[in-house]
């Protein structure tokens, strides 16, 4: 069976509890289970990290295992060029990174505009709430896999 | 049947003779094909337009009839506050607009990493080429009609 | 009788519908009516458009005509050089255009601070809602005609 | 009978002789003449003040007795955020001020182009010469008391 | 006999009578038959829009009928992107598009030196009167037809 | 006793009445209370001016009476040279001058997110009410006397 | 008994060895002494980590168990909008997070006048060396426990 | 006797106390008598002051009575556009205003890099010392009187 | 015969070995030889230099002689102002100053984007390889001679 | 034996699989056996990490133990202020760091061309693929060892 | 005899020709002329070149000589770090350079406002046409011969 | 036998008696002596001009004659994109340019941050005194002869 990385960076591991108001109240156990039940011929396997060193493993083994990737780099989106480098080894490779994003960063404050991995990435999708990772993982069915 | 309105700005009518490497070579006649095939139990209302004018119309419009809004406009997504009004119109009412791109624009000229419409869109999908919209589609079927 | 016109941009012909938070609820019809009844003795002839084509031919017109503007470009007030090359000639020509804005620009998003018609304008009245437009009026009555 | 301040500030006592070509040739006494003609059912109490400490006192009297404004801040127009904090007490009691000009300062240098104080007054009205300031009381009768 | 568009942008059909000490007194129609006297072995076509849409028309009708152009695009030089993307379609079409200016731009406001069309044309020439058209016709006549 | 000065500029004179919700209902009379119930082996000499030569009147004299300084600047914090210079004069010659803000600056509008007086003060202490100027206090009983 | 966090990130663990004249010759181990000395009523729980994963988590718990924070970020002070997310949680959970600092950010390099933590945290106490944390933790014992 | 205004601002009066490393150990007392030394012919008028509203009323004088002025206007150089409107009167009136500073502002921090008067000014003396004063007079002694 | 000066700056000697694909393969020679083909009645005086004191020379010898100038100043386009001054001399004495580059400066890297002659020339001709010179001399010999 | 730390930040693990035509297709163990070669009277240490908290460490032991550095920070090179502060530490001790790089940041996206570390090393190094560490390597065993 | 150096900039050759209305009509020899007599027990020593190389030139002679410098470097003043350099090593040795300009730079074009030589002159003397060249004689006959 | 250039740009002929704490007290004499004894196998030829057009020149032969250059273009290396051009004449015909830099410009003031040059060159080593010549000296022995 085929994989999906479903990776997700600082602060993620808190969703369902952080301002409910702006990313919804259901956690990534929710979402996991909702894209496990959208793509049942595929292994999803969503992660959570705070550590950068850790992301960038995962994207790392992403490229030697050729595997599609859902990435909500949360705050890191903002500033890590690190993360940058190793999302572009992934697309460089050949294998999408969709970027995508809970909240309609556009709408928040003037930082969140700003995001590093954009100009590297297949696409983004935001401001969908959960709905951004749906769309990411449909895409990847019909295109990437 | 419910309606969803598909618009598209400047140059768009262009698309399949306009830089086939950075757009495609399908046409916005390929897309409402594919769309209408996606949603059968909808009317898409796909238009294109190269007046401003007419475009703000449209939208006015879909705040007084509630229709959903798929919108790529163009170049007048960099500059056009009027549209992005026109815009904050109809997402104000409680209308879904999602905002569209073929390409990235964040890997394309410094000037197309700035859009007016975001801070008042739903969302955003962009990079998938005809699949943004496609995407977008799906988000309005799951969640706006 | 003399004529004023008091011409009225993009997204304007929404007003009464358009967040009556900030604009209020009343009409450009409501407007036209407490106009003309501010000033029996001249014909108030308030037009809106959509279409920058449309306005540059109106300001072209009354620098044929000699006719004092009042104008409330809307969001073109913030990019539009075209307009500002019209409004120039009407000035230049010796006659006035009073610019109002029924909010007060400043006290809204950043973009909303920079007017390109400003500089070339007689004067600026801002923030009093339709008693903007009242007041550039009195203005024309007492010295422009 | 109500009163209503109308409030100059630096070098604006100079008016008459400071560069009539832009400023007219009248002085403040012309201007409290024409004001007091035009409202005789008001007090019309017109102030100038080279001291910044001084027209924060009137400012902050003008809350306490609840007295519209009518507000010529010269230079300090540009810079002065103790002006701006003391207006916004102002304003945010719900008494009107209106930020009054001569001149359009977007006519003339670049750092005129700048208004602290804009951002928290009622309304701007600028250009008209001294005629700025009938219209400024003009809206005051019909709408603050 | 081959045809040479002449395209010109928002209030250029007033030339003659606006500031003739900046765009001297002559009008398009004397620009027309100056030059249709220059090239007597072309079909000229001058033409004139207040309307973005309009031009735009214009210009993707050059790439169908592989038409050279000379364009003045007056104040939308300095901000229509969506100018910019017709533009760039005629010239990666082979086709030149010839960017004029009756004045120097970089001699008045800020604003005009900067062009968006700039990086898209095949030359630029400024600063010469209705010479700038006359050069540029000079330049097709001798490089494209 | 010792004596130190806790210096307040303008507007502050309002505490207790303006915006509350922001800086509190007390007034500096109940501040003076509270620190002189702090530090009873003091004298805390607490002192309010809308005058910047007042206030820098103050500064050179604690220079010369080597009087430790809490200084809530209000909004010349922002702008105000004249004040960083007389605070430099303090501070250089060995006195303490320990800036206060009731609020937190950085969470409000854009300009008060600088303080041309940080740089030459000894520290600062914002965002706690009246307990930023107990800190001070504590702080100067623990260091500078 | 209640417990307070003092957070100390990167390179803080060599304080005693940095710079002495920046920072003093006093370790973290003479600083946890101070302030369990100081509230001998506490738990004062003081940790240094180089690792931004690590910092993260310390403030995940810090809401769950509602901890008051005392944080002194070193230089992620300066970039981390991770760290901003997580104490953003922390003060929207009502619970106070005082940022600290040794030295004078803004008597020192340009970069260091910048803080992306300053607009979520409760309060800034900066330039009083190891009293910085001192005041912080009084501010605290007074009003957070 | 002619009379010359030799005009200080905030903080001046401190001199031989404030920096002597940057100013000298000499007094404003010291000035005076080397000016009048220089200039005996003359009424050499040396006045300071920390209230801007005092300056003001200063230059307004000087046009009345036609009195040329050297002008040291301390950290007001930097931003008080209050100033700026009345050094202008003078200048613009054909009386000569010398800038003097004692120090040279651009070997010394960045906001001392711009003087708002120097565009309004009729010449500076910078860099001197007590000399830069000297200067000044010379230039009026030869020029002005 | 007539004289027309086209001076040539800084590199523009290696014109045919630098970058050919930018440049094309042509020299100065051949530049000089089409020029005097172009233009028989006149005297063609090409000349190139890497001095810059060389060029000004040549500059103020056209502003004596009243020679029109053809001016390629190569990287120094972008900040000589000695250039510009010189150059302003030029065409405030009335005599013509064409400014050509062979390539689209703008189509370059940014810096290129700048021309600090541009302000004082009497046009400017880009983009058209060795034909940016033709066109210029073919305007100075219908306009300046 | 004198021990050299040749320290690698994140992803250059991947040297030798990322973008061979950027950074050629040698590997860390390469790169480690060319420098044990140049030095063989050394401990040539090698070592990478995609953890900032790992780097620092290493740094930190690096001031404890005296050793030279070699450091590649990869994208850490362009934000992270922690690693500044640890780098500074280093050379601020008399130990000297030498930056690398393999490619030519300047010759790549803007972002590439800010180094923090650059400030507080020692020296540069950039450019020359694995020479570049070859040639910091023979700048250390002739002055540092 | 003591020597002063008078050196001037490019185009400065050309005084009395360009632009009169700026610089006046008298020479470099009418200037010569009026400093010899000005400093009879001195050898002004005036030279003037177009070239910057000479310039450096004369200024390392400076240094080796021990000459006082009265420097006006027109357009260099703007943008020669070069010359910048050479300014400090005749600064940094202990001798005098004054830079000077004839017309004052602040009122004219933006670019003039800033001087890369003002941060390592002993002091600036701007506006007094050649008045600035015997201004800085005097004050190199009074404090430095 | 193989010669490599080392220039040097304006004021290094002074190295030796400029600022010996940034530049060292030894000379370019000592310096060739040392390049000489490091390749004896080649012909190292040192030259120093303060002429940016004989600079020019030799980078032009340079490419003529493919000879390898270390340059040390001085303050030259921050505006001068005469000296670009012409260094990516060299190193895009193949032979390499290292820039070489004396002090680590980075450690320095704001403008020595930026080089004009290094876009174009092959590779940077900067802030090692005489051993960045060496270095370069090195890189040029091992891999462009």
């Amino acid at each position: 069976m085929s994989t999906v990385l479903v990776l997700n960076g600082p602060n993620l591991g808190r969703l369902g509890t952080r301002e409910p108001a702006v990313y919804g109240s259901a956690t990534l156990d929710d979402l996991r289970a909702q894209l496990v039940a959208d793509a049942p011929e595929l292994t999803v396997d969503l992660r959570q990290t705070d550590d950068e060193g850790v992301m960038l493993g995962w994207l790392h083994a992403a490229v030697d295992e050729r595997t599609p990737v859902i990435l909500n780099a949360g705050a890191w989106t903002h500033y890590s060029y690190a993360l940058q480098d190793a999302v572009s080894m992934v697309t460089k490779a050949g294998i999408p990174v969709v970027e995508v994003h809970i909240s309609n960063p556009h709408a928040r404050e003037e930082f969140r505009h700003t995001s590093v991995l954009t100009p590297v990435v297949t696409g983004v999708i935001a401001g969908f709430g959960f709905e951004s990772y749906r769309l990411a993982l449909a895409y990847i069915r019909r295109n990437a896999l």
